[in-house]
C-alpha cells in the first residue's frame, strides 16, 4: 500500500506562524484603506468639516477592528508557542482562522458604512464569533492530539479555553444590545476589547 | 576563467519560504477586496437585499480560491521542507509558482463577475493547472538534482507526485463539465477542494 | 485560584518582529498606490505635463513618509534587538506603534492632496508624534521591567531616549513653521529626516 | 562624551531580509491589481474580446516586471547571504533599494497604460537603473567596510559587480531603442530578463 500524502504534509509551525503574521499584517494595514482622504476642500474650514464628518465616524470601527485583530493575533501566537509541532489538520484549522481574519476588513467597512443597521452588527459579531470558535477548536484538537508542550499545565490549558468562552459570551451579549441601539452595542464591544487589552485586576473578568 | 554568478546565487530556502509566505498572505487577503460593501441602503431590508444579491454570489468563488491557495500553500511547504537546499533553478521554478499565485485574485474576480461564461472557468482552470504543473516540475527537478532529503523515501516522493497528477486530472474533468453548466463545474471544483482538505479515507482519492 | 491568561500570553519577540516587518512592508508599498498613473494623454507632451503636475508634487510627501517609516523601522528594530524577551504589555505597546504605522499612508495622502492647508500638516505631525511617543513609552517600560539586555549600557539607553526626545522637539518646531508656510514646514521635516538618515558629525544633532 | 545612537542601531541582517521579503511580496502581488476584470460583457464573445484587447496587452509589462522583481530579489538575497552583519549605513542603502522596489508597480502601470510613449520607457528604465545602482553601491560599500564573508572570494565579488554592470549597460542600450520603437525596446528588455533567468551558457553573457 502506497504511503499517503497526509502523513507528512503540513507539519511546520514556523511557516504557519510566518503566514499568519503576513495575513494579520496585510489585514491590519488594509483596514486603513477604508479611510478615504476628502478630495475637495476649498478652505481649512471645509477640510476640518470633511475630516470630522466623513473620516472621524469611521475611526471607531477601524480602531475596534485593529484592537480585535491584535487580541486574536496575541491569542493565536500564545497557542502556537505552546504547541510542540503541527499536523495537517491543525494547519487547516489555522487556515480557517486566517480566512476569518481576511474577512475582518470587509465586516469593519460594512459596520463603518452602515453603523445604524443591526444587520451590520450581526455580520461583525459573526466574524468575531468565527475567530473565537476556530481558536477554541484548535485548542481542543491540539489537547486531544497531544500536541501541547508539557510545560503548559492543565491550569494554563483551562485558562486559555475559559478566556475564549468568557469573552465570546460577553461579545454575544454586547452585540445583542444592538436590538436597543447599534451605537450602544458598538460602545460595549470597544469597552470589552479595551478591557481585554488593559486587563484590570478586578471583577469577573479577572478570572478570564 | 572568471567565477560565474550562477554558481552561488539563490541558495537560501529560508528566504524562498519567507517570500512565498508573504505572497500567499497578500494574495489571500486581496481576494476579499473583491467583496465590496454595498454603498446605498435606506433600510435593513435594503441592506439585506444588497448583501444577498451583490455579496453572497461572490462568496463561493472567493471561498474556493482561499481553499485553493491554502491547498497549494500546504503543498509547496511540504516540498520545501523536504529539500536540503535550493539552487538558482529551483528558486526560479518557485518564483514561477508565485507568479501563478499572484494571478489567483484576478482569475477569482473574473469567475465571480462572469460566473455563467465558460471562458471565465477556462481561465480559472488554466491558473489551477499552472499551479500544479510548476509544483510537479519542482519535484521532478529536485529529485534529479538530488536536493531531496534522504528521509523522504521513494514512496513519499511517489505519493507527492501522484497526488498532483490525480488532482490535476480531476480538476480538468470538473472544469470540462462547464460545457454543460458553469455552476456544475464550480460546484465540482469546490467539492474537490473540500475533499482535498478533509481527506476522507475512502474511494479512489484515498490513494492520492 | 486559577492560572491567569496574562501570565504567559504574548512573550515571543520573534513573532512581534515578524508582524512588524509585515506591517512596515505593506505600509511602505501602499504609499505608492497614491501615485496614480495619468489616464488620458494624447501626446508625449501631454504625458510629461501630467507627470509633472499630477505625479511630481506627490513625490515629496511620499518620499518623506518612506524615509519616516524607514527611520522608525530602524528605531524599533534597535529596541527589539536590545530586549531579552517580550511581555504582554510590551506586545501591546508595540501593537499601538504598528497602529500609528498603518495610519501613515492616510496622513501622507492627506498631506499630498491638501499640502497648502495647515490642518494636513497638523494631522501628519500628530502621526509622527504618536510614533515617537510609543517608542519612548516602550523604552521606559522595558527599562523598568528589566527587559533590556545587560550589554545595553546606561549610556546606550540614555542615547536611545535622548534621540527620540531631540527629534520630537525638532519635528514639533518644524511643523509649527506651517503657521508661516506649509511648504516651509514640509521642507524642514524632509531636511530633518535626511539628517537623521545621513547623520552628519556636526552641530547639536551630533549628540542626538 | 555620550554614546552615540549610530554605533549600535540597525545591525540585524535577519530583519532586513524579512522586511525585504515583505516589500517584494506586496509589490509582486500589487502588480496584478493593474489587471482589471472587464465589467460589462453580454456574451462569451464580448468577454473574449475584452480580455484580448483590455487585459492581454497589459500582460507583457506585468510579466516583465515580475521577472525584474524576481531577478533583483535573487540578486539582493545573494548579497545579503554573503554579508557577515549589517551596519546602519548598509541598512539605509537597502532601504533605498526597497524604495525603488515599491515604485515598480507605478512604473509598470505607466508603461502598460502608455506603451507607445518613449517617456514611459524612460521612467521604467530609470527605475531599473535605480535598482541596479543601489545594489552596486551596496556591494562596494560592504567590500570596503569588510562586511563580506571570507568564503566570498575576490573572484565572486568581481562576478557580482560585473554582472550588475553588464546588465545595466544592456538595459540602457535596450531602452534606447525606444527612439526607433517602444515595442522594440520592450521586447529587448523582456529578452534580456529571460536571458538573465535562463542563463544560457553561450556568448558574451556567459561571462556575466
Amino acid at each position: 500500500m502506497p504511503t499517503r500524502y497526509h502523513r507528512f504534509a503540513g507539519s511546520s509551525l514556523d511557516r504557519l506562524a510566518a503566514l499568519s503574521d503576513g495575513v494579520f499584517a496585510v489585514a491590519m494595514t488594509l483596514l486603513v484603506l477604508d479611510l478615504k482622504v476628502p478630495s475637495a476642500a476649498e478652505s481649512e474650514h471645509d477640510l476640518l468639516h470633511a475630516l470630522l464628518h466623513q473620516v472621524a465616524p469611521r475611526l471607531l470601527p477601524y480602531a475596534m477592528s485593529f484592537l480585535t485583530l491584535g487580541i486574536f493575533w496575541v491569542g493565536q501566537q500564545t497557542q502556537l508557542e505552546s504547541f510542540t509541532r503541527s499536523t495537517r489538520a491543525l494547519t487547516w484549522i489555522h487556515l480557517s482562522f486566517l480566512l476569518a481574519v481576511t474577512v475582518m476588513p470587509f465586516s469593519t467597512a460594512l459596520l463603518a458604512e452602515h453603523t445604524t443597521f443591526r444587520l451590520s452588527m450581526a455580520v461583525y459579531w459573526l466574524n468575531l464569533f468565527g475567530l473565537g470558535l476556530v481558536l477554541f477548536v484548535s485548542l481542543r484538537y491540539a489537547d486531544r492530539a497531544r500536541l501541547i508542550r508539557e510545560e503548559t499545565t492543565e491550569d494554563m490549558r483551562a485558562a486559555l479555553k475559559r478566556r475564549i468562552v468568557v469573552y465570546q459570551v460577553l461579545y454575544a451579549l454586547a452585540a445583542l444590545t444592538c436590538v436597543v441601539n447599534t451605537y450602544l452595542a458598538l460602545g460595549l464591544l470597544v469597552a470589552l476589547q479595551l478591557n481585554s487589552v488593559i486587563a484590570p485586576q478586578v471583577g469577573i473578568l479577572d478570572r478570564a
